[in-house]
């Protein structure tokens, strides 16, 4: 399944088109190149990033065609026709190394790699970073809203507030980030993500009265009844007609399954009503709310020991909210075998050179230490460097460890795939349990160490120099 | 075009379709029902929204079908036969009455208005939030990133932290808020967007001397040369090697187009970039600036009077930061002929009963005086009411005033449509000019005056109280 449908080729930015012809009227259109994905500050304060966005990336780059009409309207934009020709027979047979889906990552460090023309790295740059951008920002806001809310159900109501058909692969990346399901019908389809939903208020509404709505809706669905009961008034209405319509439903042998909350003070409607079902004998009928929801008011809401069983979560997961963008980034690396580095004015954004591979140590518990960047030629990593502070190092050995990044894809075929997004969840969900608490936290999270082998320190070191030199700013 | 592709019916929450079956199973299929869309606060803390969306959910709705894999994964959710063969006919056959698209609107008036069956209004619900929010919210950004601009250039450059195939529509509603001209080549093919794009730094990087770099692409582009001159230092490097080229490029009969600042501080590189250029000769060649502008950084840039000729905007427009989502709603309001209310005990959330039009009213310099929401059957509007505060009210009598809505669709059919982006752009120009200034400004804008009729007063005031007395709470 590609979500962006027949029209991958051009969802791309302009400069993408105009630098291609540009290579390619230079006679450079085979020269190779490395290309790494990576970002440079958590979202949301945290201290982390679930990787989301790598199978739908591979399907995309599947379907990656121009077609006639792509190439049509090229023309009317005045690019050449042997350069049209060239995009015409043009498919991606490049090589791509990532970490798996739903791995827990830091900022700096390559997530993804990309190996082949200058062109083939240049096409897929959007593309690549709109899809790995979006869904890891959502990943990572609904690891966090899984964190505040324990073992709670948690679904996903986003796709109102959702950003068009965007919708599709925030549903998906909410559910590897830790989401139970989705309200979302088309993600369910596609991406095989358990539905939920019952009723909105204009159920309520459509009827002359609460009670007759309700007992609609039950005979409609007695083994799935979950009630909205805030249309009219929580307490006084919503749920005593619940419980009337939970003593019909016992009468035929069924149980209430559910109501829901979407207005008012959750926590204090919710241990009303908890105290109003368990006093008519409904213990088994759970409580579900939802309304602007975000993992701080879960936080709240379970820490003033509300009876709350699951959680419906819309805009504040399906956004990203309050980050709204992962910075994620792709840098040139390599060119003609030879390493590549970008100067900054900001010493940080300086680039890291040559074609690298990220290993991660790990303490004796098997949690994580620690992320070393390295060139992918070296093999004993004894040492690592801060990335930038030259005073601070630590030692690597005799810790267990392994290199994160796999080839996916090889000469344009995938080789290595994961589909499944139960699967993917339940790998994510497993290494946030190997990150040390302290930087899961929401408050000021410890900073994660990721650091630069010996050799990738010399060689940046020296780049650095050579390049200013040349215009003598001295450092 | 209709942006959602062939899967539009399955765009939706699943609670639309249990609630049609429903519906179905109790032989309310036919019913016939109303539905208002509107937001209850302006995004951004601004003062106004433009809204936006309308012509991709016109031809989102005329793409409306259950296709055989649609119907038959909802087979395997379990809904009956009869309920899949009415799906399998279901076409929107309803009546839409929609504001213009572009038209500068308030929070709790009726933008949009949904008269069909129950069924028609319900399937159609998540759709159209979603396609109405999202590019509502997006071109009421880009109206703000225009408003600070001034008359200068501005530029979406933000595919890149778009969220998944979102950014087409993303790109779309930043062109009707005032944005010039899209990176996103896809929107440009299909919404006839004018497109923008150059370089990126992987150009310069590529060769192994920025001055080779700039050299082959005023090569390939003689008469459209824009370079990024901040990969090694901007005003060691950068700008000199750019005079170089603009030289050579002088002595072929061309002229440089522009440079562009994407890093460090742009008021000053700018103010330096522009004396180096001039005195250089070329008092021509622009000045671009990118690098995570909204709003409010373009107009400290501006208050520094530096010489920026254009901007490019990506991540702050196109996901709409920091509000990241309208909060649009559609509610009931009429059922089988009878007007609905949905209480709530925020008396603010209280919905309107009843079909309802929305009247503009002048001043007479032409600038909007405020609207009144109105019954759509109510011909004089003499007085209109505080929606909340039953002591303030303002006289209508005498000024010139307009219906905002308009039917748009009809027994299903589009019968009134502008699909032109441009045309849109230059409403929403002129509406936003006649929206008073203090209503425009960022900072605390004035409240917009925004009223319901007498009649639909006595109407929302007498079904309260009814259904207030049903339970006895007082008021």
């Amino acid at each position: 399944m590609n979500p962006f449908t027949d029209q991958t080729a051009l969802f791309t930015d302009f400069y993408e088109l105009t630098m291609c012809q540009g290579y390619f009227l230079a006679g450079r259109a085979e020269d190779s190149a490395v290309f790494d994905y990576f970002f440079r500050a958590n979202p949301f304060d945290g201290g982390y990033v679930v990787y989301a966005g790598l199978d739908d990336l591979l399907n995309a780059l599947n379907g990656f065609v121009f077609s006639g009409d792509a190439l049509a309207f090229l023309r009317e934009q005045g690019f050449a026709e042997d350069f049209l020709d060239y995009l015409k027979d043009f498919r991606f047979n490049g090589a791509i190394a990532s970490v798996p889906e739903g791995e827990v990552v830091f900022p700096i460090e390559p997530v993804l790699r990309v190996d082949g023309t200058i062109m083939e790295c240049q096409l897929i740059e959007t593309l690549l970073l709109n899809c790995l951008n979006f869904e890891s920002l959502i990943a990572t806001k609904a690891a966090r809203i899984r964190r505040a809310s324990g073992d709670r159900i948690v679904a996903d109501f986003g796709l109102r507030r959702a950003q068009g058909p965007g919708g599709l692969l925030a549903s998906r990346a909410a559910v590897i980030g830790g989401v139970d399901m989705t309200s979302n019908v088309l993600a369910g389809q596609q991406y095989g993500i358990p539905l939920t939903g019952t009723q909105a208020h204009s159920w309520v509404q459509s009827l002359d009265d609460e009670l007759a709505a309700f007992r609609q809706y039950a005979d409609a669905y007695p083994d799935n009844t979950v009630l909205l009961v805030d249309t009219v008034d929580t307490l006084k209405s919503g749920v005593p007609n619940a419980i009337i319509v939970g003593q019909e439903l016992a009468q035929k042998g069924y149980s209430l399954k559910a109501i829901r909350l979407d207005s008012g003070d959750l926590a204090y409607l919710s241990k009303k009503a908890r105290k109003m079902l368990d006093e008519a004998g409904f213990h088994d009928t759970k409580i579900l709310v939802s309304n602007q929801l975000d993992e701080f008011l879960i936080r709240s809401i379970l820490e003033q020991s509300a009876p709350v069983d699951g959680f419906g979560v819309g805009t504040e997961l399906i956004t990203g909210k309050k980050t709204a963008a992962l910075d994620g980034v792709y840098k040139l690396s390599v060119y003609n075998g030879q390493p590549k580095l970008k100067l900054s004015d900001n010493p940080e954004k300086t680039t890291l050179p040559g074609k690298k591979q990220v290993c991660r140590f790990y303490d004796e518990d098997g949690t994580f230490y620690g992320d070393c960047i390295a060139l992918s030629t070296e093999s004993e990593l004894a040492i690592m460097h801060h990335p930038h502070e030259k005073e601070k190092h630590c030692r690597l050995s005799g810790r267990r460890n392994e290199p994160l990044m796999q080839t996916v894809m090889e000469n344009g075929r995938i080789v290595k795939q994961e589909s499944n997004v139960s699967t993917i969840q339940a790998y994510c969900k497993q290494r946030l349990n190997a990150l040390p608490e302290e930087h899961r936290r929401f408050e000021m999270p410890h900073i994660y160490k990721v650091g630069i082998s010996d050799e990738l320190d010399v060689l940046r070191n020296d780049m650095r120099r050579q390049l200013l030199a040349a215009f003598n700013t001295g450092e």
